[in-house]
C-alpha cells in the first residue's frame, strides 16, 4: 500500500506567535515545559477519527462535498485500510501524540456479529502495526451503537434484549481492542440511550438496562485487567431528544444509584455543556467536586442556535477557564484533551483539516499558558479562599462537620440577633482578572 | 377588622362547559367522582399567597400597577392582617381547599432574628383562626430566604455562616409553624443557593454545606414529629446564575451523594422542567423512577423565550400528559396541585385574580379527566408494556437479574449471529391517541 | 407498471370523533361547511413529497431506517416513476386535494443542465398525466437549490455567477412545470442564502444578488402568464447559520428594499416562527398587517430544543390561534395547508405515514372549528375593537390622519394636565375564552 | 451641596498591560493615535447614567443590596442634585469623554405634565452647568417611557391616545434638552412598544401608531434645528413579550414602510442583537448594508440563558469583530461606544462601579487595536473581494445591472452544460486569522 496522502502539506512546525504561516504552530511547542510538565504531556492531545476521516461532507439538507480519496464506494476492508493510511500520515505531518476511535470508523462495514469481530479485529491489527510504526499513541477508543438502523430505539436502552446483546459484543469487543492498543481510556457515549418520545417509554426499564449494562462493562474491564478508565460522554439530546446521560450532575446521580460512582469517570464536551444549560467549567467543577473528572473533547458547538457542530475550540476565554479549573483539579490522568475538528460543508478542501487541527492545537497550548499563569499568580485561588475562611472553625466548621442541629444553629442566630451585612462578591474585579490573563 | 374585599365577586360555582359567565367553573366539579376519588381529593389545589397576595405589578423596567387595597405603605402587623383577611376573603369567593406560604409572604416585616421569630408567629396565630374558620388548609409552607439583601449570596450556601444560621432559624420556625397549622408538606427552594460567577465560588464547599443544611432540616422534622413531606422544588437557574438543585436528576445525585434519597421528595414546575431542557412529563417520571415525587407547582412560563412567568396553567396537552404520568405513579399522596397565579402587569383589576384562578382550576379539572380517559383506556401502557415483553424471561431477564455477564451476552449475540430488525415505535399514532384525548 | 402500493390501507374516511379506528378521520369530514364554505376549500390541504416520499429515514447519527418499496438502488427515471406511483397511491388513499413538490424529489437524478431540463420534462410529463386521472391539484412546486454539493455556498446567492445561473436555470424550468401543473403557487425557499460565516462573506453584495435574482423570476412569472403568487419561506437559519429570509418583517423588508412588496407573498412554517423567536400567530399577523400573507407550512418542530423537526401539526391551540388569524385575514387564496408529516426515524412502517397524515388533517379540520367557532363568537375581536375605540376620533384620529405634530400633542397633554390611569388588559380573561374555545 | 463622592478611589490612568492596579489602565491610553485617530475620538466612550446611578440593586426575587449615599428616601430634587453631583464626580475619576441619560434617570420625580417639564428644565440646567465645568459632554439623551404604570400598555403603542400625547410631550422636552445641551444623538428605545399578548392587541394599528410617531419626533428635529441622529434601539423582547423593532432587519423594513429610512438610524447592542437569534456583527453587517449604522450599546447579557444583564463588555473576539466591521463601514459619526455597566447585585461598594467601567473601557480599546490590526492586515478583506470577484463583470455584472433576465441566464447555464464545481470557504483558515489577531 498505498496511495502518498497530504504530500504538499509540510510537517507541521512550531514558528512562534508572530509567524504568519498558516501550516505552522505559533503556541503548540510540544516541548515547553510549564508548571513542570511539557505542554504535550499537560494536554495529551487526539486527534478524532470519525469527523476527520470518515465524514464526506454530508448534513441533513445535502450531500457530501469532500470527496476524500480514501473513501471507496463501499467501505470493505480495502477502503478502511486506505482510511487508516490517510489517519496516520496525516497524524504524522501534524504531531498529534494521540488519537480517538469508534470501533465503525476503522474497520470495514459489517452487518452480523460474526463479521463484526472479523472485520474489528483485522484493522485492529493494521492500527497497531501503525502504531508501533509511527509513535502514534491511542487516548480512547469507543463503540458506535446510534448508527446502524439495528440501533434506532437504542442500544443498552433498547426495547429488544437481541439489539441489547448485539451492543454487549460490540462493547466486549472494542473493549479488549482497546486494551490490546494500549489506549488510555474506553469511552460510553449514549448515542440513543434515551428516548424519541415518552409516549412509546418505559424510562425505569430502560434506566435499569442501561446501569445493568454499565455494571456488565466495567466487570469486564476488571477481567481482562484494562488499567484505564472506563468514561461516560454526558448529552442533554441529539440525536435523541432525551437522553439519560443529561450532564455531569445527572451522571453522578445514575452512577450513585448503580454504584459505579468509583468505577466511572465522565468525559465532558463544552457544547454538550452549553446545550445542557451549564458552562463548560461548570462541569469541569461539578465533576472535580464529585472526583468523577476524566478526560475532556474540546470541540465546540454554536452557543447561540444550540448546535452542536463539533468544531475545534477558538473560544480563549472559555478554554482558558476550563483549562484552569482542570489544572486545579490536578490536571488529565488517563484523559486528555481529543478534540473534534469537524470542518464545515464548504471546507471542501484536505488543507482546510490543517487549518482546524492547527488552529485547535494553538488554542489549547495558549490557554494552556493563560491557565498556568493564573494559577501562578493565585489572583482568583486566595480570593476564593479567602472569602469560604469562616467555615475553617467555629460555628461554620461545627456544622460541617455535624457537630451543631438546626435548633442550635437557630438558637446561634437569636443570641447574636443580627442581620449579617452582605459584602461585595466583587465579580467585575474577578472578570477583569481573567480578562487580563486572557492573552 | 376589616375591609370587605372581593365583594362584587360571586362565590365562584360550577355551571358546566356551555356557560359563558366568566366568574364560574367549567370543568372543576370538585364533588365528582373520577377513578374513585372526588376532583378535590385528586387534585388537592392550593392557592399560594405571594404573586396572589404581595405582588404589585412591578418589574425590572417599571414600578407596580396593582394598587391592592390591602397593601399599606409598610408592611408591619396591620398591614400583614389586612393581607391575610384579603387572601381568606379571597379562598372563600373562590372554593379552593389549600393555601401555600412563604414565611415573609404572611408576616410583618423583620429585620432581626428577634424580630423574625416575634412576626411569624404573631401572623401565625392569626393564620390558625382563619384557617379553623374557614376550613381552608395548608399544602405547604415554605421560607423566603433570597429576598432580604443578606442573602445575596445564598442561604445555607452563603460564603458566612453567621448568614447560614439566620437561614437556620427561618427553617426551624417556618417548619414548626407549618407543622402547627396541619401543612401537608415542608417546602425548600434554593433560590439564591447557586452562583452569579463561578469566579468567586467553592462550588465542592458550597455543596457540602447545602447537604449538611439539608440533613439538618430532615433531623428536625423527625424530632418535632412533622409527618409531612420535606420537598425540593428544583429549579436551574434564576435568580442566581446556576442554581444546585438544577431538575429532578440532579437533585436525585445530591440527595443520594448526602443520604438523603428516602427523606426528601420534590415539588417540579413545568416552566422550571423546561428551562432545564426537559419536559414537564420527563421531569415527573424521573421522579416516578427514583420514588422521589412529591407534588407539583402547576404554574407555567414562556416556552419560547426561556420566561419563568409563573401564570396559571393553560396547556391542556402538557398538562393532560403531566397528570397521566401522575395518576400513572398513584397520585398525589401529601402533595397536590399548587400552582401561582401571577397575573400579567396589565391585569391591574382584583378581577384579573379570579380569571386567572379559575382558568387554572379548569385546567386542571379538565385534564384531569382527560387523564383518566387515558389510564382506563390503557391505549397508552397496553403498547408500552408489550414494547417491553421481551425484558420478563430469557436474555433479558438473566441481564438485569445480574445472571449474565458481557462475555455471554456477546457470545450469545454471536450464537444468534443476526441483526435484530427494528420495528416501528409508533410515535404518530401514540400521539394521535394523546391528542384525540386531550379534550 | 407498477408496484401496488398501500395494498392494505383502506381509504381513510370520516368516522366521527367518537370513531376508535386509527386508519379514519375523526374531525376532517371534507364536505362540512363551515362559515359557508366546506372544510376542503377553506385548508385546501397538501402532501409534501419529498418528507413522505423521499426520505429513507437517515440523521446526522445514523443511516436510513426506512427500506421503501420504491426506492431503487439509484434514483433514475424508473425509480422516478415508482415513486411517483406510490405517491398517486398514497394521495388517493388518503383524499388530500392537493399536493407540493421541489423538482428533485419527482425526478430522476441529473449532474448537467441539459440532463436537469430533460428529467424534469418527463417526470412533469408523468405528473401531469397521474393528476389528470385522480383529480389531485398541485398547491405549489418550487426548486431545491440547497442539496447539491454545487450550492453549498448559496444558490443565488453564490459568490460564483455559474451556480447562480444554474439556479436560474432551475428556477425558470421548475416555475414553468409549476405552471403546466396548473399550480396554485411558486415558492423559493432560500435554504442556503445566508451564510456559515460572515467572515467570508459580504452581506451587501449577497442581498443585491438574491434581490435581482428574485425580481427576474417575478419578471418571468408575468412573462409566461402564471397567476398563481409568488412565495418566500421565511426561516431564520438551517442549513445555513444565518439565512436572509429571516421571518417576516425581515422579508418585508427585503421586498421593499427591492420593490416587490407587491409581487411577493409569505408562505409561513410554525416551527420557523419559532426558531426565529416569534409566535406562529404573529407571524400570520404581521403578513395580514403588510398584506403579504399567502400559504402555510403547517409542520411542527420541537419548541424546546430548536429542532425544525417538520412532523405534522398537533398542538391544538396554537393552530387554532393561527386558524382564527388567518380567517380574519380572509383566509387562504392562493394559499392552502401544506403540512410536511415527517415520521419518525423510528416510524420505519409505511402504516406510520398515514398515522401521521390522518393526525395532521384532523387537527386542522377540528382547529377550523375551533377558529370559527371564536370568529363567530366575536369573544375575542370586539374586545380588541374597544380597545382601540380612542383612535377613531379626536386627538387620536388627528395624529394618524397626520393633522397634528409633535407639539400640538405635547400641548394637549400639558393642557390636560393628568397622567392617565392604565386599564387592565384583561389577558387573563382572554386566554380562558381561548381555552374554552380550544375543544 | 455636596457629599464628595468616591473621594478614595485615585483618577484612572493609562499604566500599559503588565500594570498589576485594579484601578487602572492596562489598554485604554485615549491619546494613542490608531489608524490616524485617536482612541479616544474612535470609541467616544460614553457612562450610562441609569444602571450606574439610579439601580439600587434591586432584582425580581430580592430588594436593593446597593445603598448608594446620593439614593435619598425619595427621588426629588435635591436627590436629584445629589445624584448630579455623584455622576460627575464619577465621571472625572474615570476620564470618559461622554454620557447618556433617560429623563428619569436625572431628574426629580413628576406625576403630571406640568411637573414633568419643570422638573427636567430644572435638572437641565444644573447638567449643562456640570458640563461646562468638567468638559464631559452628551452622546445621546433618551425618554423614559416605559417604567411609569400610565405606560403599561406602550407608549406610542398605547390603545389609550392620551398616553401617546404624554409620550409626546416627553419626546418633544427631552429631544429639546438633548439638543440645548449639545447631544450628538437622540435615541428612541421601544420599551413597551409590542404587546405581551397578541389577544388583545391589534398589530397593524399599533404599527401605523408607532409609524406616525417617529414621523413626528422627526419633523421635529429638523424643526428645531437638531443636527445629530435620531436612533432606534433594536430588542426583540423584554420587557414585553414581543416588541416591533425586533432587530436591525425588521426596524429597516419599518423604516422603510414609512419612509424613514433616510432619517432615523440604529443603535445596536450586542445581548440585543443574540436576543433576537443574530451575532452583533451581523447586526453591524446589516446596518452597514441598509446604511442606517449609528451607535453600540457594547453591554452584554448572558449568551446561555437569554438574559440581558446589562453587564460591560468582556468578550475580546466578538468585541473585535464588532469594531472591524464598524471600522471597515467607516467608524462612529456621530455614534459612540456607550456601554452600559450594571454591576452584580452581589457587587454591592462603590468600588465595583470603577471595576466595571475600566474592563469595559479597557476591552473596547483592546479590541479596537485588534481590529485596526485586522484591517491592516488586510488578511480577511482581501479573502472576501477574491471571493466575489466574479460580480465585477461578464455575466454576474449583467445579472446586477439587469441587463440579462431568468431566461438568458438559464440559457448561458444551458449553454455552458456544466454542474459547477464549489470551492473551499476557508472558515477554519479565515478563524485562526482572527484568533491569531485576538490578543
Ligand atoms: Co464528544
Ligand atoms: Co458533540
Ligand atoms: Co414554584
Ligand atoms: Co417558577
Ligand atoms: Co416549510
Ligand atoms: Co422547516
Ligand atoms: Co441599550
Ligand atoms: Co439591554
Amino acid at each position: 500500500m498505498s496511495h502518498p496522502y497530504f504530500e504538499h502539506i509540510p510537517n507541521i512546525k512550531y514558528e512562534g506567535p508572530d509567524s504568519t504561516n498558516p501550516m505552522a504552530f505559533r503556541h503548540y511547542n510540544k516541548d515547553k515545559v510549564i508548571m513542570g510538565k511539557t505542554m504535550e504531556d499537560h494536554l495529551r492531545i487526539a486527534v478524532c477519527y470519525w469527523h476527520t476521516f470518515c465524514w464526506d461532507g454530508f448534513d441533513v439538507f445535502g450531500g457530501g462535498t469532500f470527496n476524500r480519496p480514501w473513501h471507496g464506494p463501499v467501505n470493505d476492508q480495502k477502503a478502511a485500510e486506505e482510511k487508516l493510511e490517510a489517519a496516520f500520515s496525516f497524524f504524522q505531518k501534524l504531531g498529534n501524540p494521540f488519537y480517538c476511535f469508534h470501533d465503525v470508523d476503522m474497520m470495514a462495514n459489517a452487518e452480523t456479529p460474526a463479521e463484526y469481530v472479523k472485520n474489528l479485529r483485522l484493522i485492529a491489527d493494521k492500527a497497531e502495526a501503525k502504531m508501533a510504526e509511527t509513535g502514534v499513541k491511542l487516548l480512547w477508543g469507543t463503540a458506535n451503537m446510534f448508527s446502524h438502523p439495528r440501533y434506532m430505539a437504542g442500544a443498552s436502552t433498547n426495547p429488544n434484549p437481541d439489539v441489547v446483546a448485539f451492543a454487549a459484543l460490540q462493547v466486549k469487543e472494542c473493549m479488549e481492542v482497546t486494551h490490546r492498543l494500549g489506549g488510555s481510556n474506553y469511552v460510553l457515549w449514549g448515542g440513543r440511550e434515551g428516548y424519541d418520545t415518552i409516549l412509546n417509554t418505559n424510562v425505569k426499564q430502560e434506566m435499569s438496562q442501561l446501569g445493568r449494562f454499565l455494571n456488565m462493562a466495567v466487570e469486564h474491564k476488571h477481567k481482562i485487567g484494562f488499567k484505564g478508565d472506563i468514561l461516560i460522554e454526558p448529552k442533554p439530546h441529539e440525536p435523541t431528544k432525551h437522553q439519560y446521560d443529561r450532564d455531569v450532575g445527572t451522571v453522578y446521580g445514575f452512577l450513585k444509584a448503580h454504584g459505579l460512582e468509583n468505577e466511572v469517570r465522565v468525559n465532558i464536551e463544552p457544547n454538550h455543556a452549553t446545550l445542557a444549560g451549564n458552562s463548560f467549567e461548570h462541569e469541569v467543577e461539578m465533576a472535580n467536586a464529585f472526583d468523577i473528572f476524566g478526560s475532556i473533547d474540546f470541540n465546540r458547538g454554536d452557543p447561540q442556535n444550540g448546535w452542536d457542530t463539533d468544531q475545534f475550540p477558538n473560544d480563549i476565554r472559555e478554554t482558558t477557564m476550563a483549562l484552569y479549573y482542570i489544572l486545579q483539579g490536578g490536571g488529565f490522568k488517563n484523559g486528555g484533551s481529543n478534540f473534534d475538528a469537524k470542518v464545515r460543508r464548504q471546507s471542501n478542501d484536505a488543507d482546510d483539516l490543517f487549518h482546524a487541527h492547527i488552529g485547535g492545537m494553538d488554542l489549547l497550548a495558549r490557554c494552556l499558558e493563560n491557565a498556568a499563569d493564573l494559577i501562578e499568580s493565585k489572583a482568583l485561588s486566595s480570593f476564593v479562599d479567602t472569602r469560604y475562611d469562616g467555615w475553617n472553625d467555629g460555628i461554620g466548621q461545627d456544622m460541617l462537620s455535624g457537630k451543631v442541629d438546626l435548633e442550635t444553629m437557630a438558637a446561634y442566630a437569636l443570641d447574636k440577633n443580627t442581620s449579617p451585612v452582605p459584602i461585595s462578591g466583587r465579580q467585575e474585579m474577578l472578570e477583569n482578572i481573567v480578562t487580563n490573563h486572557t492573552k
